[in-house]
């Protein structure tokens, strides 16, 4: 089977393959009846205009680009990728857009990944995630001109336009949650340190435990699990051991749960614990995680959208999403009579 | 900024752009210090033939599709999807193919994206995933014509071609060492019943658990954590409670983990259970999974292969890749005395 052409269409219509292109594309030279036959024919069969050939002519690709540096295995670690993808998705769907996704191992063939793409016409534009200090990514595809938009803050996004949420509000939410509680020492076991949501972050749970008197600590991992069940170890076998530890996923949250239950502490009642982005297994766990929870598909939705408009030659500016909420569950209680 | 053409480097080397085209395309008309000189000033800007130019000539898309039926909000629930993507990326960077991904509220939606994909020459071919008994999509996508490989079982993949994995021989491994740790009564919670692997994993679990003159059950549920935890207090509460459950993903097995615990069963003492593909959190609870395992990212890596091998028209024939194999952990132990 091969795709239907416009030679198909001829035969079948017993018609020349010029008057079956001026039927369809509506141009004058075949009578009325032909012009219906042609296209009842062209229906019937599947034929449908290239997009090489729509391409050459409108300029437009009608496909966005997504390229991801994590190494393939820890991209099924966390959900928030397939979260923001499906949302992402939702909204080129619905306008007739396809997503191009590409798994790269280093910030260098990404960029040459996007040299390719614009290059071949074979995308209109990118969303950019992970977010680094000082990314390179945030000059190369300025200088490409390759209509982008950044998903991270934007401070570190120079003259791309951002989509971000406010992270600072949401450690100032939690750090007063957990004070409030009674909690006078929290650690932060963080992801890594040169993404820029780390460090903002890492910023804001200095400051508020700062203002509010409270001993804090933070450490930074590569947010597997491994890394979270020793920290936490590391902490609780330590002198100044916190009552409170806030993980920047949930599969290093569950780890450090199950360390927690090893060592003998109870959770809530000896220890406190949050994960950041909520998913399934913060819910079915014992107890509950409490969690910092954000509507992702959304994200990903506004990303799309920010990135069609941008394309669409639109106005655009930088949009401030709604940022994380803290949903408590079980996992944090008042610490204990000390 | 607009993608650099033929103009751009006629304008730099002030030669015209019939030249230039010459030059590019190795052909007589220029001399070999222009030619020299227009092929450096094409690589200093970063030319490239258009992508629609060369598809018009070449008729390849250099793309391969995937379209995913799945509920966006779920789709983040489960590795499984994210290392499969991951898995078939890796074979098709190596071959500078890209991947058009597309989320579809249903089957109707899918041969409706496979036709305009095939017809506007957007991929070459594409991948089925989560296949179901009788699928529409199996006739419809070969009457299409549109190259495609099915992720799943080949007694339902008709003529197309199919990657697979025996899964009868999995749940036999699992119910032989379960029968061999002294269990009598085994259920399986099972996922959704029109998906062709729950169907042979059911079929196979009822013959082992007859031949072995076991006690069986089957719950079927939506994959949740919420369903695995339900259907898991529900046997927990029945008469003739079974002393190990295997699950049909890790979600489940973590939330029927917590549901035993609410009851106030031991994990592993009082009952065993096991988790039907692992990951990262699998490792984390305590106790950690017993679990059947697979290379997930492999299995994607060989179904692209094979999708590119019948796109270039080499011969193919179904592919069988390893099963799962049981990985005991601490979630298994002989049942208690009775």
């Amino acid at each position: 089977m091969k795709r239907p052409t416009i030679a198909d269409i001829a035969r079948r219509a017993g018609v020349s393959k010029v008057a079956v292109s001026y039927a369809l594309n509506d141009r004058p030279g075949v009578s009325a009846a032909k012009r219906a036959l042609i296209k009842s024919i062209a229906a019937e069969i599947g034929w449908r205009p290239n997009s090489a050939a729509r391409a050459l002519n409108g300029a437009r690709a009608n496909s966005v680009g997504l390229a991801v540096c994590r190494p393939a295995r820890i991209l099924g670690v966390e959900p928030f990728f397939m979260e923001l993808i499906s949302g992402i998705e939702s909204e080129l769907s619905a306008r007739s857009y396809a997503l191009t996704l590409q798994v790269v191992p280093d910030h260098e063939q990404e960029m040459e990944t996007y040299r390719r793409w614009w290059g071949e016409g074979r995308v209109d534009g990118t969303i950019l995630v992970d977010l680094h200090w000082d990314d390179p990514r945030v000059p190369g595809l300025a200088e490409l001109g390759l209509p982008a938009v950044v998903v991270g803050h934007p401070s570190q996004s120079g003259p791309l336009v951002s989509v971000w949420s406010d992270d600072a509000a949401a450690v100032r939410e939690t750090v007063e949650y957990l004070a409030a509680l009674g909690h006078r020492s929290i650690a932060r076991v963080a992801g890594l340190p040169r993404l820029v949501h780390t460090r903002l972050r890492d910023e804001a749970f200095t400051a508020v435990c700062a203002e509010r008197g409270l001993a804090a600590s933070i450490t930074h991992t590569d947010y597997t699990g491994e890394e979270g069940a020793r920290a936490t170890r590391r902490l609780l076998g330590s002198r100044e051991r916190p009552t409170a530890i806030v993980y920047d996923n949930d599969i290093m949250t569950v780890a450090g749960l199950s360390a927690a239950h090893e060592m003998g502490l109870e959770v809530p009642a000896e220890l406190s614990i949050v994960a950041w982005d909520d998913s399934p297994v913060s819910q079915v766990v014992r107890p509950a995680l409490t969690a910092l929870t954000r509507d992702i598909p959304a994200y990903g939705a506004i990303a799309a959208r920010t990135l069609l408009d941008l394309i669409g030659e639109r106005e655009v500016a930088d949009v401030e999403t709604p940022a994380h909420r803290l949903l408590p569950r079980g996992s944090t209680a008042p610490p204990p009579p000390s």
